[in-house]
C-alpha cells in the first residue's frame, strides 16, 4: 500500500504548509539528510495553546503532537514532491510545553510517532527524544522537528 | 587498549538495553550516522528521579549523566555488535531537569562527556549542548541523546 | 561579495573562540557535516545573564542571540580556516531561557537567523527549532547550536 493510500485510509488530507513566521526555511537538505524545522502544533490554523500539567491533559497533548506530525508531512510533500522519496524518518525531537510536575512527555510524543509508523511502516520507525520545555513559540503545547533520509 | 579493555579497567559491565517505553526505536542509521534516542538516567532499573536546584545537587546529577551514558553504550553495543565500530561520538544533547535557578548543566553533562572520553579516547571527543528543561519523561533528572559516526 | 567583505560591511570582527568550559570540543565533523556545540550568549566576555519574561525583554534577547551567532562564526573560522568553505548553514537549535509565560522565542532566535542570512546569503537559509528552556549554563539568556555543511 502506498503512502498516499495509507493517508486516504486514515482520512488524512495533507495540509499546504504555511510560510515560517520567522527568518528560517521549512527544510534544509545536506546530502541525503533533510532537516525539517520545528513545527508547532496548530488547531484551526492557529497555535494549539496549552501547557501540560497546567491547563491540558496528556490525551489532548497527544492529539496535538499528531496534528504537528500531519503538518510536517505537508512540509515533506512540499519539499520532496512525492512522499515515496522518504527513505526513513530517522529522528524526531518532541518538545512538550510542560509544568515542572508533568512527566508523560513520552506519551504525548507517541501521537506523532504512531502516525509516522502508520503512514510509513518500517520506514517510519525513528530514534527520538522527548522532554518538557518551559515554553514554545506562540504558546503552542507541542513542537516537533525531524531528520529524514531521502532517496 | 581496546574499548572493552577500557570498560573492564573502569569496572563497567555493559547493560542489556530495555525496550523503549514508547513508539520509537533505540537507534536509527542514515549513511554513516547513527542517531541514538534519548536515554533517561536510571537507578536500579527505574527512572533516576529528581530536579537539579530543587531536590538534587550537581554531583548526583553528574553521576546520573554518567549512568545514562553507560546505558547508551549498552544500546550502541546492541546496535553495532562491536563498539570498535564507533568512529566518533559526534554530538551529545544533554537535558538536565532543572529549576529556573540551577545554572550548572554543563557540569552535570560532564558526567557523560568524561565517560565517553575515558572509553573512546580521541574518538570520544564530541560537540555538545547542555541546558535545563522543565521536565523529563518519568521524572528522570537527566536525558542524553547522541549522534555517532560508525564505520 | 565574499563572506569577509560582508562581515566588514556589517562591522563585525570575528572573535577568537575561548576554550569550552567543560569536557567537550567546539566542533566535530562527520562526512560533510560539521556539528557545532551549543554557544551561550556572552556580553563583555561573560555569560549574558537573563531570563526572557522575567528580567529581560525580547529585543535584548534578540541582540544576545546575534552575539551568540557571531561567536559561532568565530568557532567556524577556527575550525575551517576559511568561512567560504561553509556550503550551507543547515540547522540551528535556539534555546531561550524563558519563563512559562514568554512565547516569543521565534523572535529572539531571529537575531541569529538574520545574521546568518546577511553573512551567507542563500547559504545561510537554515532549518530551525526555537523554544523556551528552564535554564542555560552560567545563567545565559540564549544558547545556539548548529549543523553546517562544509565543502
Amino acid at each position: 500500500m502506498s503512502v498516499y493510500d495509507k493517508l486516504n485510509e486514515l482520512g488524512i488530507a495533507l495540509p499546504v504548509p504555511t510560510a515560517p513566521v520567522a527568518a528560517f526555511v521549512p527544510t534544509a537538505r545536506a546530502g541525503n539528510l533533510l532537516f525539517v524545522s520545528g513545527h508547532i502544533a496548530k488547531k484551526d490554523g492557529a497555535a494549539w495553546v496549552g501547557q501540560l500539567g497546567i491547563n491540558m491533559e496528556m490525551p489532548e497533548g497527544k492529539q496535538a503532537a499528531r496534528a504537528a506530525a500531519i503538518d510536517a508531512l505537508g512540509t515533506l510533500q512540499a519539499a520532496l514532491g512525492d512522499l515515496s522519496r522518504v527513505q526513513r524518518i530517522v529522528k524526531m525531537l518532541c518538545l512538550v510545553n510542560s509544568s515542572a510536575r508533568f512527566t508523560e512527555q513520552h506519551l504525548v510524543a507517541n501521537g506523532a510517532s504512531e502516525l509516522f509508523l502508520q503512514v510509513f511502516g518500517d520506514k517510519g520507525a525513528h530514534a527520538r527524544s522527548a522532554f518538557g520545555v518551559a515554553q514554545i513559540p506562540l504558546g503552542s503545547c507541542v513542537e516537533i522537528e525531524l531528520v529524514v533520509e531521502v532517496a
